[in-house]
């Protein structure tokens, strides 16, 4: 890769949020929790602050678990419901279920993600319903264990908290825990204006994959536990997955950077900023539109291929997106693409893109 | 904790190697590598120099896979080896076989693991013969499949290429693949002088779990593999088991650091040299004997119940060991102990433990 | 339960084929094996005479593997294709998705169902073609590894060899190993008139779930294995999961009366007789009308609810199935009923049941 | 196999006892019960007065589980108490730990079988002590979580009553469950002359895989649990993992002949015969002796291998053993032997066996 190519690549890069690096700060925490000895798996003092630190963004007591990747939390916190033939219901575009090599179904020794029909990403309460009443208590079909939400969803929308309580109460009112996908979950709490509490556990979520990879550190994802009674042996199948960092204290200063000071939102709100602005222009340029509306830090936009071809002949990147996420077809001459914003992305590069976009 | 205990723990610390943080070179790297945006999941330059460097390194091309643990790479490698009733050979000492919580039986969904004795961590050609003979092709038992070593051992011990090769010999004549642990291959490296190719894959090694973390990174360790043919959908299995970082390049930084200049041998050198100092200094004072030889950064000693309490009073920290590891009786007042030195241990630490057994 | 209930409940029985016994053949047949020591594990003689009656029966070499349940034949052969990230296709109304408790997702350690829509049980070409086609070799999604299609479908309908040839084809252009789920396969031969070979191995079926429980056996269940170099260990995950019977001989002294002079298609046309005679009455009655059309030995029947009662009543059984399965609606006072002939089952029973609904 | 040698074959035949067929009152029994449809999947009333019969057996009130195997009752109950990390203590002859090619270790997703030595098949209290002293509660090494013993034991010993009382109070102290693998169960009733309450729940133990293959019946194992409290979704274990027989009544009409009149431990006690009988006569051979005294229907004699030989150029079967489960060491021409008797072992055979000895 030459020098030339690796800058103009990044100078409009909206091909995902894990693309970037971590944030200053992020390295300045890595540079002070590097002085000294410390215990290891998670037994050293900074660890045990950072747990505390969850606590106080989500204004409750929690139970903390690092892993390596947001599918090891989503895998990892699901399979501690593990029962025979239990069943998971999940948007057929949840992450869990298109994204993650069936690594729910091989943690879980074989549960069955079921898919509930979803608009923008979104379930609605009816699909939630409906799917709920095919698989009564006692059937042939399995045990309902629990259901999967993901905010901000794998469509750049968001569930405010009222539209997380529509989605929980059916779902706690049949027996099943509640997971939230949270890989984006910083950008869901800057887009709703709500707490993180008001979008977990207040709302009826059981536990949360936390994820800070995409949104400003290296490598710092989390399972949030607001239930531990509905989940069993977790830090053992922790252990067992080989997803026990010895050197904890390196995700550990991740976080503390990332959650201290309401970084995390910071960032946050900048990626989505972006994204409005995205948003924005697309709109306003005559020469796109939005595959549908979203609010995080995720664009959906139809192209003329020809757009296409041009802002990548500039050393830009974006990926198609599969069309059948939309609801409107494509023109012969479109492609739906999705654009990703982060922490890192700047005015400049929006502007760039939306001058290509013409 | 008070700053003045974490002061007096680091004092004289030999609880483990991984206590220690990461190396200035590493943090270096990470800052390096945290310029601008880079593909995700493994397809950005630096990590693909880094595996042209861990070819440099093994003088032969190799595949290399990240993951966030030694446990993951040892799992994960041994079960893309994986049958149905397959067995796997390692010593009753082997870190798979008492530290992972099972995860090779659960990655490799059930084989099983069978011990071989050891002394002093190493196991002898002649015990690696009988418990082969014991297992013949199609009998009842199961599937021979695979020989797992560690080296450096979890003794302390290691393995010369010669040692490698009167086990992977008799091995390979069965058809077994050979894996290495090489959670601590750099000492192993170091103590025995010879090259990383001659004690792997010149030495009939299949693949090798080599880890940088104990040695000096935060979080930095890859499947090595030599013969790809052996092992089946290793990248799947990773993506599976949630093991795929997305910011790859953090890991890759890290490596690039460690295998650079020879980086990696110098923290191993001082690593072992301390851990040597202690060994002389445990055998001059009188005091204290060794549990048996060793020649890595771990140091098994027996002392004195009153010299340990007074090294933890003194805020030094250290850990009992099974005494069953060691053929020697401990008298009624000793215990046996495990001193494990790291590139971050200073002489001055050594000189003070010494001073402390008197 | 009383003798005169009992003799209600079986008066008019359409619950399931396997609410019947084993045929007279079938029992004599267990008499005979019983005369004597015979090796265990598969390593008699009347295991072997009965493999070779399947090669016979199939008019090619095959490989025969016994098992306890469908669902284990089901399960263990799919899981033999097994690969981290495995996508199997599938009818949103295969029996391995919806009845068998994640069985496949279990023995495969988490390979996935990829359900294809169906009409009356059986994928349409283009319907399969629509969902391969989302799932290209090389992305995100996994790594698409065969085709499950059962015949007689779980809705009673069959496939002819050209039906089973236009999804096989596709299917195998992408690489996809081809399985046919046969618990009913006796019903889809008698009703299609075609061979067994032109139903599997000629039709490009590698390796088939053939049932003789359901139709006059008390377990009879196997694995037959056109196709041996795509499976891999199956002989092993037999073992490995509980299903290698030590008394081999009793499977195979059913399978022996089963395969025998023609008796498993004699049963299963009798079978579909009785259930060519209820579909005409039905279609005569004007009380009622059919679901859809089906040609095995399943009717689905839409009945005035007072109709089912009434049934009921009488002591008959038959149960009620989920009304998505049919295109049409339901009228507020129907409801859609499965009714199930056997081996079993007498004229006088659908007389009966044709008496009953009017 | 041509019927001569079949003849000769089962003339002295020793091979083991899974080698025998049904008595005729199984025979019979299924005869009977092949009247008319009854429900399926075990909801059946004959299924339902078994499970009676079974309470009545063990004077308790018991959950009965049906299975294809024994391998599939060990592996589905333990698995049942399954936890990540999980250890199982059982004797290194144990037929989970030797002959089920890692059945339990897939069914519980890898927990660990640790080995306690055993003498003759048994444990020893004294050594159970010391394996379980090794692995204290919130240790590296895993989570203690189960104790197996087998009675009849693998080596044709019993545990009585408080032998049985002896292993399982201290597991019990520890917490653990305890499971009794019962393969050859009726033999241990049989030769110890306790009743079956009294060598399980009343000594301690949890659940039984309670064998019926070996003794006189074609395949009717069961999972008898008098602790349903430790054991977890059994049932739909057993389903997932395809051991839930459709045609319940074919194992329960099996079993309502085993268990009525006395029928099993008539059985046990005319194969228990036959080997006292044999034990007898090679001890006053002179021409042999016994490996290690037993008592149930296992005999391990050390014979000439000369005598073996005459044995099989008689038409007679045994199979040799491994050695190193005798405490005293073989002669040059000799060989360890495992004679087997069934419920249909003939006083002629034994006979004709011992002539052949001479």
């Amino acid at each position: 890769m030459l020098p030339t190519a690796h800058c103009m690549e990044i100078d409009v890069n909206f091909a995902s949020d894990n693309w970037a690096g971590a944030t200053p700060e992020v390295m300045a925490a890595l540079g002070r929790a590097n002085d000294g000895a410390a215990p290891a798996y998670g037994n050293d003092a900074l660890t045990q602050r950072v747990t505390a630190l969850f606590a106080e963004v989500f204004e409750t007591p929690v139970e903390v678990f690092f892993t390596a990747t947001g599918t090891a939390s989503n895998s990892l916190g699901l399979a501690a419901l593990s029962r025979p033939g239990g069943l998971i219901f999940c948007s057929n575009e949840a992450h869990i279920h298109v994204d993650e090599w069936g690594a729910t179904e091989f943690q879980s020794q074989g549960m069955k993600l079921v898919t509930v029909p979803q608009v923008a990403g979104r379930i609605a309460p009816d699909e939630l319903a409906t799917t709920l009443a095919r698989y009564p208590e006692g059937n042939r079909y399995g045990v309902p264990v629990a259901l999967s939400l993901t905010n901000a969803t794998e469509l750049g929308t968001v569930y405010a908290p009222e539209a997380v309580r529509a989605l929980t109460g059916p779902a706690r009112d049949r027996g099943l825990a509640v997971h939230m996908d949270g890989a984006r979950f910083g950008n869901a709490v800057a887009a709703t204006g709500a707490t993180p509490a008001e979008l977990t556990w207040k709302a009826g979520v059981d536990f949360l994959s936390f994820g800070g990879t995409k949104n400003g550190c290296w490598a710092a994802e989390a399972i949030v536990v607001f239930a531990p009674d509905r989940l069993h042996d977790l830090g053992a199948r922790r252990q067992r997955a080989g997803h026990t960092f010895s050197k904890s204290r390196f995700v550990a200063a991740q976080f503390e950077a990332y959650l201290s000071d309401g970084n995390w939102l910071r960032w946050a709100k900048a990626a989505n900023a972006r994204a409005d602005a995205l948003r924005d222009g697309l709109r306003r340029s005559g020469q796109a539109r939005l595959g549908w509306e979203s609010e995080a830090n995720e664009v959906f936009a139809v192209l003329p291929k020809g757009t296409i071809a041009r802002v990548r002949a500039a050393g830009g990147t974006l990926y198609e997106w599969p069309a059948e996420s939309m609801a409107a077809q494509l023109g012969p001459d479109e492609d739906l693409v999705r654009l990703v914003t982060s922490w890192a992305t700047t005015v400049g590069e929006v502007e760039r893109f939306l001058g290509l976009v013409g």
